[in-house]
C-alpha cells in the first residue's frame, strides 16, 4: 500500500505534536507508513525527534522506521504553539490542499487531516464550513454528498445535521436528505469496511422516538417514510428507535451504524465511550479521508500534553479503509 | 432504619418479578430490608419463592431473611403477565397510594416504585404525567418543585424538560425554571447524598454550547443568566458546556450532577453507560423516592427474562439516601 498523507493542520495547534507522537508510538505498534505535510518549523517547535524531509511520497515507506517523513511547506513566519495566526491558517490550508492533491493523484493511500482553526481560516477567505467540504470540492464532489461519520470503540454514528441551532433541526431534515445521506453511508461502509449489507439504525428526534406521534411527529413524517424508501431499495434500515436506548453495549451490537438527527445525539454517545480515540471519516469521496475528532486545542499546544490516540486511530482507520478499497478493486 | 416500601407497579408488567428477584438476590448482597405493596397474585403468577403477608411494616425487618414481606392489596381479577388491563392499573395506583402513605407516615424509610402503564392509568382517570407527580401531590408538593434525577455508574443527570417534542424545548426553558430546579437539586444532593456544596455542570442546548451565540442563543439568554444567578446565591454552577464532551469518565469526575436541557441529552449518556442499573430519584419531596429507570416491559413479563439490577439499585440508593437523611436529622 502507498503511504498515507497526514496534513499537519494549524501549525500553532496540537496537530504537529500529535502527528509526531503518533509516529513515535507507531513504530512500536505497527502503524502503517505515513508522511506529514506541512511546515517543518511547526514540528520543530514542539518535538525534538527525528524528521526527514522528502520530496516524493514513495520515499516515506523506506524512511518511516528511522524518522518522521515530511513534505515541507515553507510557513509564512515563526510558529508559536498556542498562538493562532493568519499566516498559520494559510500554511494549514496549503498543507491540506497539497496533501489532498497527493492522495487524489494516487501517490498516497489515504488522507488524514489534523485540526485547523476555523476562525483564522474564515479570516483569510476560506469559504467552506470545514475541511470536509474543502476536500469534497477538491475531489469534485458536491458538499451535500460528502457524509461525516464519527467512529470509535466499535460505534459508528452519522449526524444528519451538524453545526446548526438545535431548534433549526426539523426545518433542515427531509425525507430526501435522510435517504441521500443513508445511500452514501451504505456505499461507504461497503467500500471502506467491506460491510456489504450494513444494518442502519435510525434514532428518533423526539424523546422515546415520539411515541407514535404523541411527542412530536418528525418520526412519522420524515424518518419513517425515509426508512420505508430505503427498505424498498433493499437497504437494511431500522427504526426510528428511542435514542436513549440505542447506545449501550448490547444495543450497539445490533447495528453497523447509527443515523442521528442532530449533532449531540450522535456525538454524546460517541464521545462518552470513545473520547480519546474518536475518528471522523468522510464518506462519499473518491479517496479515503479521516481526522481525529477533536480541535486544535490551542490551550495546551506546545506543552507536551496532547493525547495522540485519536490521531493514531485516524491513521489506522484510514489505512484499513484504503486496504479494504484496494482488496475490493482487485477482486 | 425502617424497612423500605416497594410498590409493585402494574401487576402484568415486570414489576412483581424484579421485586421478587431483587429480594432473592438481596439476601446475599446485603440489600436492606423492604416489603412489597401490591397484589400477591401478581407475584404468584411469575415467581415461586417464599412470600409472607404482613399487616404492619415493622414485621418486614424480622421476616426479610426468610421470605419476601408483602402488604397485600386485593386485585380486581386474575393477573396475566404481559396483558395490561384497566383493573391492573387500578391495583397499581392503589399500591402506589398505600406505599406512599406508609412512607409519609414514617412507618417505612423510603418509597421505591416499580413501573406502571401510563396508557391504562390515563384510561382510569389518572391525571398526572407520571408516578413522580402523583407522589409529589400526595406529599403536598407542587409538581414543578419535584425534580427528576437519573443516576447510575457514578453519573447523576437532571433533564430540565422531559417528555415533550424536541422542537418545544426552547419555549419551555426559562431562567426561572433553570434556577428553581437547580435549587431543588442542590438541596436534594445535600439531604440525600450529603454533598454539601455540589458542583453542578450545565449542558448547553446547541452544538458546542452555541459557540458564543454563533450556533443558537439559548446559552446566552437562558443558561448563562441562570448560572450567574445561582452563583450569586453561592451555588457552584458551571458552564454551559458542550454537551458532547461532558460525559466521558474524566469529565464526569469534575461535577456532582449534570443539568441537561432536554430528555435525550440527559438520558443518552446515562443509558449508554448504565443501561442495566439506571435509577430515577425524585428530589424536592419530604420523603425519599426512587424507581428503576425502565418501563413495564410487557413484552417479556412472565418469561423470567427481566433483569432486576435497576430495581436492586433503586432499593439500595433509596436506603442510602434515607440513612443520609437520618444522619443529618440526628446531627
Amino acid at each position: 500500500m502507498k503511504p498515507l498523507a497526514v496534513a499537519l493542520g494549524d501549525p500553532a495547534g496540537i496537530g504537529p505534536e500529535i502527528v509526531a507522537k503518533a509516529w513515535a508510538a507507531g513504530r512500536d505498534t505497527g502503524l502503517p507508513p505515513f508522511f506529514a505535510v506541512g511546515d517543518a518549523a511547526a514540528i520543530g517547535a514542539v518535538w525534538d525527534g527525528p524528521v526527514r524531509r522528502i520530496s516524493d511520497p514513495d520515499e516515506a515507506t523506506r524512511i518511516f522506521g528511522d524518522a518522521l517523513p515530511l513534505i515541507h511547506l515553507d510557513g509564512d513566519g515563526p510558529v508559536e504553539p498556542g498562538e493562532p495566526k493568519l499566516e498559520g491558517a494559510r500554511t494549514a490550508l496549503d498543507s491540506l490542499e497539497l496533501a489532498a492533491g497527493i492522495v487524489r493523484s494516487g501517490s498516497a493511500g489515504a488522507l488524514v487531516t489534523a485540526p485547523v482553526a476555523k476562525a483564522q481560516l474564515y479570516a483569510i477567505g476560506f469559504r467552506h464550513p470545514g475541511q470536509t467540504e474543502f476536500v469534497a470540492e477538491r475531489c469534485g464532489i458536491a458538499e451535500d454528498n460528502a457524509v461525516m461519520m464519527l467512529m470509535g470503540a466499535g460505534l459508528k454514528v452519522v449526524p444528519l445535521t451538524t453545526h446548526v441551532p438545535l431548534m433549526d433541526v426539523t426545518s433542515l431534515l427531509s425525507v430526501e436528505l435522510v435517504v441521500a445521506k443513508s445511500r452514501v453511508l451504505v456505499r461507504g461502509l461497503a467500500r471502506n469496511f467491506g460491510i456489504e449489507r450494513p444494518r442502519l439504525a435510525f434514532a428518533g428526534l423526539n424523546p422515546h422516538a415520539g411515541e407514535s406521534g404523541k411527542i412530536g411527529r418528525e418520526e412519522l413524517e420524515i424518518l419513517l417514510p425515509a426508512i420505508m424508501e430505503l427498505r424498498a431499495e433493499g437497504i437494511d434500515a431500522r427504526g426510528p428507535f428511542a435514542a436513549d436506548t440505542m447506545f449501550h453495549a448490547s444495543a450497539r451490537a445490533t447495528y453497523d451504524a447509527a443515523i442521528c438527527t442532530y449533532h449531540d445525539q450522535a456525538l454524546i454517545p460517541l464521545k462518552t465511550i470513545a473520547f480519546e480515540e474518536g475518528v471522523n471519516m468522510t464518506l462519499g469521496l473518491p479517496i479515503v479521508r479521516t481526522a481525529p475528532d477533536h480541535g486544535t486545542a490551542f490551550g495546551i499546544a506546545g506543552q507536551d500534553k496532547a493525547d495522540h490516540r485519536a490521531m493514531t486511530a485516524a491513521i489506522r482507520v484510514a489505512a484499513e479503509a484504503a486496504q479494504c478499497r484496494a482488496r475490493r478493486a482487485a477482486a
